[in-house]
């Protein structure tokens, strides 16, 4: 059984879950949804039949999908415009297993690029980012010449916190590659998404999330490309893949809880800044710019400083022994409150 | 884009959705869960931050499952015995992606085999059953010869109904090759079923799932195996796979509504016995047993039987365009006042 190997050398995509108070390891919303909403999903639960397979198309879910970012972006999109996933880590399995062998994407960057094709044992082509986390084109030519299937650029890219220059992958999609933006943090970025790019181009799909916006329980990513690429792309999916109470959940809090969505964007946002500044402060902190829901700091001592974060109560993601990431934290922006707690604690520890 | 050329000749697994008033087409449940039930499960919904991703490890659905089991069957599993997926089609193509690359089954059975291989570009090795839908010694040599990676064996098979042959079975165990035994329907049958041997043998593993049982609509299905087996298959799977409100409504319902489901299980058994008995003494179907939720019959002209139960609101599986499934349709067992009705259809259409 040979497959065992394989395994034993595999490295799972692991989070830390240590207890505490203020998690802002994960880089989900600080929010939780508001009562009426949560009353109205458990009106809504007691409606499905549980015995049921849900839709596998989710047909009503992609249109409430092209609503939402009709309304935010402007954009027009059919449901055949869509692939969704049980979360975009299952798109991004689907097309990693789909593409011949060859994955490319930049290091430091989301590490299910790298988990994804360890365990369908494609080829990784990984490159470097500069010293500011941004796309190098003397890097992306040595990675074209390796002859990739695929790129992905996570784009406000994690756990850098930063947007790529946008004419570097723009160079990649002109060279007639399979590019994937994943954009799981533009929501709360003021640069221009690749959509428009998506529904243009065949050789080119945006990824989104609800994971970051509030709903990472139910576990909604989804694809965007040109019709002919994103039914293509669909018929390889799982066929029941969103569950039922998923995509029930999904419409509600897209449709009754837009505003609410929304509001908890802007709020994040506005403590991004208010908390970058404070941290900013502290000379021994180097932060890095955002435009995510999380930041990255470099210090001298990252153990060190996470550690005692978690003996204040703070869980943050400690990056420090990923190649690049020497001494480097990823902070998520929480409540105002905890962010207040947060910059109290580094202030009390780098006293 | 060489992908998007495989994907076009890529058949996806596709279900009949002609909505009918009496839906014995997908092997469901015929039983929703009772109000109060949802009424608990409507108050956990509230409950749950859904702004936090769910258990990646689900360590409380799994201690619950060893504990069903337990009840059922008499063997203490651990959580570390188990892989959960996101339906048992996950845990499929995740064992399809990570074995090496030949992957053997009979036909007919479970399609997902096909399409998870077909996506993953493996080889098929493809054998075929006797004239009673069982293993036979010789089709299974014939793929021993072409060096499989793995086995799947679904019993209960799908689309038959029947058991296979244990004793052939066991032959492939006994050669060391991976092997998978799908107890889908298991829950239906008085057969024995192979847990025992997969916590004893390195090369065995069996998948479960709540589909069959009730919980279609929330996607959970699971594969057990010995510790050493289960945990090194489960670092492959995607980290969030079972969502937060899956991992909540799993949890009471198998203990909560542990009793209820039983009792579903019991009145399905017992309606197949007499669902079975009636269409038997119509002198043009030939109906095949089965151990699970649902039966196959071959009639003459299975598209016109098909259509004319359509007409009369009966949703059936329409078989009989595949391989050795010549006039056959597939029917799963409905409530009792939906058997009476289809009964009822079939004795019209053939008078």
């Amino acid at each position: 059984m040979r497959f065992l190997e394989n395994l034993k050398n595999l490295k799972a995509y692991k989070t830390e879950t240590t207890p505490c108070k203020i998690k802002l390891s994960s880089n989900e919303s600080p929010f939780d949804l508001s009562e009426q909403l949560k009353e109205k999903i458990a009106n809504k639960i007691k409606e499905i039949p549980f015995q049921r397979y849900p839709d596998p198309t989710a047909k009503q879910l992609k249109e409430i999908l092209a609503d939402f970012i009709k309304e935010e972006e402007g954009i027009s999109l059919k449901p055949e415009n869509f692939v969704l996933g049980n979360g975009s880590d299952e798109i991004i399995n689907l097309l990693i297993t789909i593409i011949d062998k060859n994955v490319a994407y930049p290091i430091p960057t989301f590490p299910m690029y790298q988990v994804s094709s360890d365990v369908a044992r494609k080829n990784k082509i990984e490159f470097e980012l500069d010293e500011n986390f941004d796309l190098v084109k003397e890097q992306i030519d040595k990675a074209l010449e390796k002859n990739p299937d695929i790129f992905f650029f996570a784009s406000p890219n994690n756990p850098t916190g930063n947007s790529f220059n946008k004419d570097l992958i723009n160079y990649v999609i002109d060279k007639g590659i399979f590019t994937v933006i994943d954009e799981a943090y533009i929501h709360f970025s003021d640069k221009e998404s690749f959509l428009k790019k998506a529904i243009e181009k065949e050789n080119v799909a945006v990824l989104r999330t609800l994971s970051k916006i509030g709903l990472a329980s139910i576990r909604v990513g989804y694809l965007i490309a040109k019709e002919e690429i994103a039914t293509q792309i669909d018929k390889a999916r799982l066929p029941f893949n969103i569950t039922y109470p998923s995509q029930e959940i999904a419409k509600i809090v897209l449709t009754e809880g837009r505003k609410e969505i929304k509001n908890q964007i802007k709020i994040v946002k506005a403590e991004r800044e208010k908390v970058i500044k404070e941290v900013e402060k502290i000379k021994d902190i180097k932060v890095y710019p955002s435009d995510a829901n999380f930041f990255l700091i470099r210090v001298k001592d990252a153990d060190y400083l996470h550690k005692e974060l978690i003996k204040k109560g703070i869980l943050t993601r400690n990056m420090s022994h990923l190649p690049k990431m020497e001494g480097c934290i990823r902070v998520s922006i929480g409540k105002p409150e905890e962010n207040e707690a947060f910059i109290v604690a580094l202030k009390e520890i780098f006293d």
